[in-house]
């Protein structure tokens, strides 16, 4: 199948990319280097070094035997996008392209105003691009389980039926996002599902958990290959977080109570669960919802996940609890359904103490390259205007 | 009350800075002008012709002795619309500052992507100024009900409470709007209740329904002082074009079967509503939100009531169907609670004969300047571009 991966150079379009190439199909990576250049603006890197673009999908070439085309350019800019539509002729167009971090999104007005932009007008270009140039290419666009918030009754997958007053609706789930960038997805998810009903796009919104693990079957097959590691307080998960630190030997810094639970699901699952929706398209004019996640844990589930595995380690920490600079309720029912994907052939690989000795291990192999002050928060949610050292 | 209004040029915007003015508030107006920009690009004008906004706050001077003070920019403007916040020290804001036509959004990809970036990144800039310069400043945002789509349960006021599977929650109320623009307006209304979450600010969201009328008690004052009256395809509603189209002794066009059904005010109650909102303001970090409308009809209700009158007053017209250029349920249920604004004390001004008889002498008062190629839809949802001529 022809496939273009908006974003294919991120953290999770680049195993994506190298997972649908490996089955064979016709991949175009269309990325605008953004990640590579917010790690410049803030002094980051990955923890694992990873290659250029180039680099690596000559090393994919070398390895495989296989050709992944890139075209460089921003979703924002409609000639750029609306040509490689022309050219590419996809079947399926795979949207990571946005920017994902909800701290950077929060740092002032300006990066709040660049998120919402940026991922809105990319979106809204996509959809018109599929409407000009391939209007039976189906939309799996990612979306994020931040869209659903942590409301008191269970999470359903996109759509709630609802009964009101003598009468009942099959409605859109409602949503509080906790972040501009969070709102973002909110805003694309309203805009796709119209663009569903006046254009006849097909569509698949996966509301992604937070992935972890940096491991697949294509990305350990040559160093050059390696997808992103990323630690720092704006686009390092917990987790990940948790295990430099335990690497370390620092304590393992929790935002408040930790009670605080969400979605997650293993990067194995995530590049899966895309080809199962590329392989089992909706139907034209559908507005498809996934919730891709496998298991739910609260933060302090995770720390003491990984305090024990150090323990095992021979590893001195502990879990230590920061003043949360996030406003988020930090005592709250979740409870998501997460069906849809399973029912599609989804077999889940779990978060077990395998998977976290591996990201300790990584964390140690590369702990040269650890920068402390990168780890802590620095971007309060309570401030218009926060220093990022 | 030192009182804000964002867009004070406007339909809405220059009768309301008029009542407010007249009511000894301390008005300033901010415009940028484009809804005077929109008439040049697209060779619109109001029927009823209309002043510069610099010879309407000087009429309005001598009529009234009253100043209303006038600063030209655009909210998108962040430098410009901060150093009015610090300047003005508003204690509430009136936010009229957007784009405002569906057809104008959905005429092509340009349009829908500056709808959508215009009124999304104004009311961020707007949230972040009030945090930073005015924090206990109110924020009045004007919504509009086609915010909520047509469910087929009852419309309530911005939240509803969801009893699902054993447990509930009282959660925004889902929406399903019909344009780019009623995007643009979700996409607000989640920004705003995420900042009132997060850094305090008091909003109140009014989901307005469709504004009929032209005349207040300080427009009537003098010519010089009257508001737009908007029969084009574009910015005209539905009951403004009927009047044009009785004054001229056309057939009243009703898009589709003419059963779709919404919400509608008078221009009076408008203005009344939002004063009310003003001097009754929600608690810090309150995000409330009510449903503006007082009475709801359907398309043909109106063509038909409109039909009616003119024949009472000795004009031949009859209804006549389009095609529907829109997406939209023709048959559908409809059902909105509005009891917050008559809780604050708002007395309605009905939709009657006398209004429609008003609306028709106005237009065949200008009768001469009505062009009748401006009225006829050329913008249809199916297309992603479309000629307006």
């Amino acid at each position: 199948m022809r496939i273009l991966i908006l974003g294919g150079d991120g953290y999770l379009g680049w195993p994506q990319s190298l997972y649908l190439s490996s089955k064979g199909h016709d991949v175009t990576i269309f990325d605008n280097l953004a990640r590579r250049h917010f790690d410049l603006e803030r002094g980051f890197n990955s923890l694992i070094p990873i290659q250029t673009l180039h680099e690596r999908v000559a090393a994919w070439k070398e390895v495989s035997g296989r050709q992944i085309q890139v075209r460089i350019g921003d979703t924002t800019d409609y000639d750029v996008l609306a040509s490689v539509f022309q050219e590419t002729q996809p079947e399926a167009v795979v949207d990571f392209a946005e920017q994902r971090s909800a701290p950077y999104s929060m740092i002032d007005r300006k990066h709040a105003v660049f998120t919402q932009t940026n991922n809105v007008v990319g979106t809204l270009n996509v959809l018109y691009a599929i409407k000009e140039f391939a209007p039976t290419c189906h939309l799996v666009k990612l979306g994020t389980m931040g869209e659903y918030g942590t409301p008191n009754i269970d999470i359903e997958e996109g759509f709630i039926e609802i009964h009101h007053k003598g009468r009942s609706d099959v409605l859109p789930f409602p949503k509080q996002p906790g972040s501009f960038y969070h709102l973002s997805k909110v805003h694309d998810s309203h805009n796709i599902m119209f663009c569903c009903k006046i254009w006849g796009i097909s569509a698949t919104d996966l509301n992604q958990g937070i992935v972890y693990g940096v491991e697949t079957d294509e990305t350990v097959q040559d160093a050059r290959l390696a997808t992103r590691f990323d630690y720092d307080q704006i686009y390092g998960t917990a987790l990940n977080r948790f295990c430099v630190q335990a690497a370390m030997e620092y304590p393992l810094s929790v935002y408040g109570s930790g009670q605080q639970t969400r979605g997650y699901i293993n990067l194995r699952d995530t590049i899966r669960c895309i080809e199962l929706a590329i392989i089992s398209p909706p139907h034209a004019g559908e507005y498809r919802v996934f919730n891709q996640i496998t298991e739910q844990f609260s933060l302090v589930d995770l720390a003491e996940m990984v305090a024990w595995k150090s323990k095992q380690l021979g590893i001195e920490t502990h879990v230590e609890h920061l003043p949360n600079p996030r406003i988020e309720a930090e005592q709250h029912y979740f409870h998501a359904t997460h069906t849809g994907l399973l029912e599609l052939g989804l077999q889940p690989h779990l978060l077990n103490e395998a998977v976290i000795g591996s990201l300790i291990g990584l964390a140690m192999q590369h702990r040269q390259y650890i920068e402390r002050n990168l780890i802590l928060p620095t971007v309060n949610w309570r401030h218009t205007t926060n220093e990022v050292s």
